[in-house]
């Protein structure tokens, strides 16, 4: 037990409440709220290292992180039970274990899911707000069309945020579905890495799209024109949700 | 416009926040707040009288109110989204309509139907908090045969909390049925009249049959008791659903 043991986590949670994932003083954030859990637990500060910074408003059923536990005497396999018992309702540790150590949640990153969910009835849904509530229909073979157009290696550039500061915007998109029920929509993409606001900006394309304002071809100018104005409006946070990272 | 109208409002909500249905001073409720925008909309005080006066931390897909307007310039269409607009995200008008006269959204009540979620999944469910988070298997077709057991005109004082002062505890219950997915159980109870705290005595009573402390027999001996302390244990509030009323 006197090792240096690195734990993997894979949490779930609502962001509805949240300031996103990053530690940030003076606001309740999930990096925040899930180190103060290890701390006392513990009784040391410990680094709780996300594979994603998801924004604030941003739900995960799917996130990971990586922790490195020095010198504690509590068993690998009293911490879920333990941490979750401190952790607030809408934050949960959904599997926690041991790995290698040269583990990394970040660095051995392979892809991610993202689904963003639309809810089109006109009467907003109380009992699941984490959503984009947008009335109205959606033409969505048309906007399946233009998810196809998403798929492979590009530059996604006209979809980052412009205060995205990575040197190449060039990605590779390995899925990018619509699928629907009567009144919600779901738009899934699959990537080997996100620029800054990605998601959330495929999805308002996407949408306009939907709503007719330009055919699915449009999307090929969109990524010609390496420029976010572009691209359609961001969506709002509320309607995201991580859902897988695979190493 | 000058004339009185007669107003039904179908009403959704989150009961998470709040406690309950009725106006009290200093606290959230679900009447206060639509009071409150009624009044904003309106200039006038204007009392919402719900059919069911639900509890703190209990949801509803189906409340219905009734709303007296007198000598109120605002046409009745209007009124459903510019009190929408008002409303926090976790409550919505489903439904705005105007009704003769005589109608009452309390004593027109012919039945009503609650449902009541139970997830049974080690992880909480984070983005369906609506529910008792309750780990465990459960004999669902034993839960069924006990559900079947209450079905009928009976004395329901054993499911009726001590706090109750109503003079008769005769009810007569439509349909109990107990439905479930891989985890998840849903028990759907519909009667011509509630006790107080009734559906979550009957769900706490389904769930000792379900865990294997009872046989489902033993409905017989807790409504022969007509006693609160012959029953289960009540179950918590944020399971509970008001789903339909019927008139």
């Amino acid at each position: 037990m006197n090792a240096t043991r690195n734990i993997k986590l894979v949490i779930h949670y609502d962001g509805t409440n949240y300031h996103g994932w990053a530690r940030q003083p003076e606001q309740d954030t999930i990096q925040g709220l899930l180190q103060a859990a290890f701390e006392k637990l513990t009784g040391k500060p410990i680094e709780v290292i996300g594979s994603s910074r998801t924004d604030s408003g941003v739900h995960a059923l799917g996130q990971v992180a990586h922790v490195k536990l020095t010198d504690c005497p509590v068993p690998t396999e009293n911490f879920q039970n333990a941490l979750n018992n401190l952790l607030p309702n809408d934050i949960v540790i959904a599997k926690l274990c041991e790995m290698p150590d040269s583990f990394d949640a970040i660095s051995d990153t392979i892809e991610k899911t993202y689904t963003y969910s639309i809810c089109t009835d006109p009467i907003r849904p109380v009992l699941l707000p984490q959503c984009w509530h947008r009335v109205g229909t959606l033409d969505l073979e048309k906007m399946q069309r233009a998810a196809e157009r998403l798929i492979g290696k590009k530059d996604f550039k006209s979809f980052a945020s412009a205060a995205d500061q990575r040197l190449s915007t060039v990605r590779t998109i390995t899925a990018c579905n619509v699928n629907a029920s009567p009144t919600w929509v779901y738009i899934t993409v699959q990537s080997d890495g996100f620029l800054y606001n990605m998601v959330r900006n495929i999805v308002g394309t996407l949408v306009e799209v939907g709503r007719g304002r330009w055919e699915p071809e449009y999307i090929e100018e969109i990524l010609a024109a390496k420029d976010r104005n572009a691209a359609g409006p961001i969506a709002p946070a509320s309607g995201l949700c991580l859902m897988e990272i695979f190493y």
